[in-house]
C-alpha cells in the first residue's frame, strides 16, 4: 500500500483522446496489459525518455517516429521492458506498431511504442497482436482509469490526476497518469506518464513546458537510484478546445497554465514515490543555500540513496549522524561542515555542523513516527536550493526485488 | 556469519608492538572495547584516513598529531564514533589521549586516536579513561587477536591476516587487522585497519606504500556505497629486525615486500565484504577494456551500489537485464552498447549488447546459486581495467541497519 493510503482516482476525460485496454497475456493471464491511446489530428505531441544508454527497443522506436511524424496512437504494453534484446527486440517493437497501423489505417511511424517490465525476455509479439483489435475496440474518452490500471507493473495503485480551471473564460482540463514504483531514478524523465490536455498548444512551447515541468516534478524523485531502460513521459494537447493556440511563455494565459501542469506532474512523480517498492514513509529532502543548483542536488540525492539513511528511517530512528556523513560525502567542491544545519521538519538536529543543543531524543523520535517527513539540510554557501522525494529502504524492498521473476 | 564461513585467526606478533585491551563500557557493559597499541622507539608510523568532510574529531586530533611527531600510541575505542559533536567531540579526544599519555610518559601528540561507532552521541570519556590502565597493564605482542575483537562493532568476526616470508636472508613479518561491515564505501581509506610489520622502512616510502596498497584494496570494496566519517588505515613499521632500511622502490627486496603487503590488505579488504551487513554472497565485479581508470571503476562502484543488482544476486536470480541496466546509468562519456560482452564467472549472458544467444537460464541459476560470483563487464573502448569486490542486498542489511540503536 502506498504512503497516506490508495486514493480513489477521479479522471476527466480530455476531448480528442480515446484510450482502449485490453488483456494481451504478456506476463500473466487474467490482467489488462495493454494499452491503445488513440490522439485526435489535431494533437500535438512532446515526449521524453530515459538517458540510460541501454535504452529499450520501444524508446529508440518512439525517438525515430516521433521525429518522422506526428503521433495519432500510443501502444502500451506493461509485462515486458522489450530491453537488452539487440536488433530483435527493435524488430518486435516496429511489428508490434504496425499491428496497431493497419488496425486504425495509419502509417506504422504515426504509432508510438512503450514498454515496462522484466527486461531481456523476447516481448511475446503474437499475444501483443492477438490483444489489439479488443483494446482498439473500446476505445473511448472515459477509460483513464483503465489505462492507469494496464500500465502498472510492481505498483500497488493506480496513479492519476485531474484538473479543471478556468483560463480567460474557458474551461481547460489537464488529465494525466503514471506507472513506476521501483528502479526510479529519473535521469531525465522516468517511469510511463501520459499527460493530456484539451488546450491548443504549439509544438515548440509543447515541448519546452513538457522540459521544464518534468524537471520539477518526475526528474526530482527518486526510489532506489536506479535508473530505468524504458523511462518516458509523453505530453499530449490536443487542441479539442476552441480557444488561441498558446503559443509563448509571454502568453497572459501562460503562467496559469504552466502551473497547473506542473501541479499535475508533481501529484503523479509523488505518487510513484509513496508507492515506491517497500515505501512507508514518504522524505522529502530540501538543501536550501547551495552554492549552485547541481551541488544542492548532488547534496539531496547522496542523502536520499544512502541505504543507511534510508534503513533508518523505516525503523523510525532518528539517528541523524548518518545524514550528516551523507551530507559529508556528497561530490561538492566544498562544504563547510561547522555552518551546517539540518532540520527534521521543524526540529533543528544539527546545527553549526554538530548536534544542535536543543535537540532531544524525543523530538527526533516524534518526528520519525510520522509518514510524511522533511528533512531540510542549509549548506550555509550561496542561494540555490533543490530537492528530492524519497522514500525508506524496507524489509519489503529487498523482498519484491528478490521475488521479482520467481 | 561470513560469506565462506568463519576463518580462525592465527596471527603472528610483530616484533616492536605490543596491543592491550580491555572493558570500558562504552556501549556495552561486558565486552572488550579498548584498545592500546605500544610502538616501539624506532618505530615509523603512515596512516590514510576517510575524506568524508564530516570526518570524526579523532580523525582531525590523530592527522594533528601524525604531523607533529612518530606515534607511539595507537588508542582505539569501538561503540561510539565521537562524530558531528563539534568542538566537544575534539575535546573529548583530547581527554582520552592524555589520559594515555600520562600513563605511558609521553606527550599528547605520541597518543593517535581512533573511535568506531554510533555517530553524534558523546563520547563516554570518563568510562575510557578508566578502562585505560587495564588495557595498559596487559600490553603483549601476542595480543592481535584480542585487538581483532575489541574494534569490532556490528561485524560479525573479527578480521585479521598474518603472513611471514623470506627476504634476502632475513624472516619478515606482516600482520594486520581491520574492522568494518556497514558504511562501507572507501573514499582513500575505509573502516578502520592497523598493519603492522617488523621491517625497517624509511618514512617516505612507507607513506608511498600505504597508499599504494590501499588504493588496491580498502580502495576497491564496497557494502553500502556510504562512506564514513571515522576510516582510517595505520601502517607501522617496527624496524625491529636488524636487516637494512628499505628506502625506495628501487631496492631489489621492494616488489617482494610490496606484493606481500597487498596481499595482507587485499586479505583484510576481502574479509570486510565478506563479513557486509546482511551479505550473503561475495560479488567481484570486474571491468576491462575501458578508455579509463575512472571509467571503469565508474561502471564498476555503479553496477556494485545498484539496490535491483544487488537483491538480484540475494535472490539467486540470474537477471542480467539489471546489470545492463546498471552498467547503462553510469556516468561515462561515451559507451557503445552493440560492443559490450558481460559474464557471470566463465557464463557469457551478454554479447554484442544483447542477451547471449548461447545463454541459458539454467546456466545462469547454476552461477547465482554459488557464494562466491565474477561479474566481468567488457566495455571494448580501451585497455583500462579496475575491480570491486561487494555483496548482495539482503533482508539482514535492512534489519541491522533498521535495529542498530534500538
Amino acid at each position: 500500500m502506498p504512503v497516506g493510503g490508495v486514493v480513489e482516482l477521479d479522471l476527466k476525460a480530455v476531448n480528442g483522446v480515446r484510450i482502449g485496454t485490453s488483456k494481451a497475456g504478456i506476463r500473466q493471464a487474467e490482467r489488462e496489459d495493454l494499452t491503445v491511446f488513440e490522439l485526435s489530428s489535431t494533437s500535438r505531441v512532446a515526449a521524453t525518455f530515459t538517458n540510460n544508454k541501454f535504452c529499450a527497443a520501444p524508446v529508440s522506436l518512439a525517438k525515430n517516429n516521433l521525429a518522422e511524424t506526428t503521433p495519432r496512437y500510443l501502444l502500451i504494453n506493461s509485462g515486458n521492458a522489450n530491453a537488452g534484446l539487440g536488433d530483435l527486440g527493435l524488430l518486435a517493437a516496429e511489428q508490434c506498431c504496425e499491428g496497431l497501423a493497419k488496425l486504425a489505417q495509419v502509417p506504422l511511424t504515426a504509432v508510438l511504442p512503450f514498454s515496462t517490465g522484466v527486461i531481456g525476455e523476447p516481448l511475446p509479439v503474437d499475444k501483443l497482436i492477438s490483444g489489439l483489435p479488443s483494446a482498439f475496440d473500446n476505445l473511448a474518452e472515459d477509460n483513464w482509469v483503465g489505462a492507469a490500471n494496464a500500465i502498472m507493473t510492481t505498483d500497488t495503485c493506480p496513479k492519476g490526476c485531474s484538473k479543471t480551471f478556468e483560463l480567460d473564460g474557458a474551461t481547460i482540463t489537464i488529465t494525466g497518469i503514471a506507472k513506476g514504483s521501483g528502479m526510479i531514478r529519473p535521469d531525465m524523465a522516468t517511469m510511463l506518464s501520459y499527460i493530456a490536455t484539451d488546450m491548443p498548444i504549439s509544438q515548440a512551447l509543447l515541448s519546452k513546458m513538457l522540459l521544464r515541468a518534468v524537471d520539477v516534478s518526475f526528474n526530482s524523485i527518486t526510489v532506489d537510484g536506479d535508473t530505468s531502460t524504458n523511462d518516458a513521459v509523453v505530453l499530449i494537447a490536443t487542441a479539442a478546445l476552441d480557444v488561441d493556440e498558446l503559443q509563448s511563455s509571454d502568453d497572459p494565459r501562460y503562467n496559469d497554465f504552466f502551473k497547473n501542469l506542473c501541479e499535475v506532474c508533481c501529484y503523479l512523480a509523488e505518487a510513484i514515490v509513496r508507492d515506491g517498492e517497500g515505501a512507508t514513509k514518504l522524505i522529502n529532502i530540501q538543501v536550501e543555500q547551495a552554492a549552485s543548483i547541481s551541488d544542492a542536488k548532488e547534496v539531496a540525492y547522496t542523502v536520499a540513496h544512502s541505504p543507511l539513511v534510508k534503513t533508518a528511517f523505516f525503523a523510525e530512528d532518528p539517528n541523524w549522524g548518518r545524514i550528516l556523513s551523507a551530507v559529508g560525502r556528497a561530490q561538492i567542491e566544498s562544504l563547510n561542515v561547522a555552518e551546517i544545519s539540518i532540520y527534521l521538519d521543524q526540529t533543528c538536529i544539527v546545527e553549526a555542523g554538530k548536534r544542535s543543543e536543543s535537540y532531544t531524543e524525543e523530538q527526533g523520535q516524534q518526528v520519525m513516527g510520522k509518514e510524511e517527513i522533511t528533512v531540510r539540510i542549509c549548506l550555509a554557501q550561496g542561494e540555490h536550493k533543490a530537492s528530492v522525494l524519497s522514500c525508506d529502504l524496507s524489509y519489503d524492498y529487498v523482498k519484491i526485488n528478490a521475488e521479482y521473476r520467481s
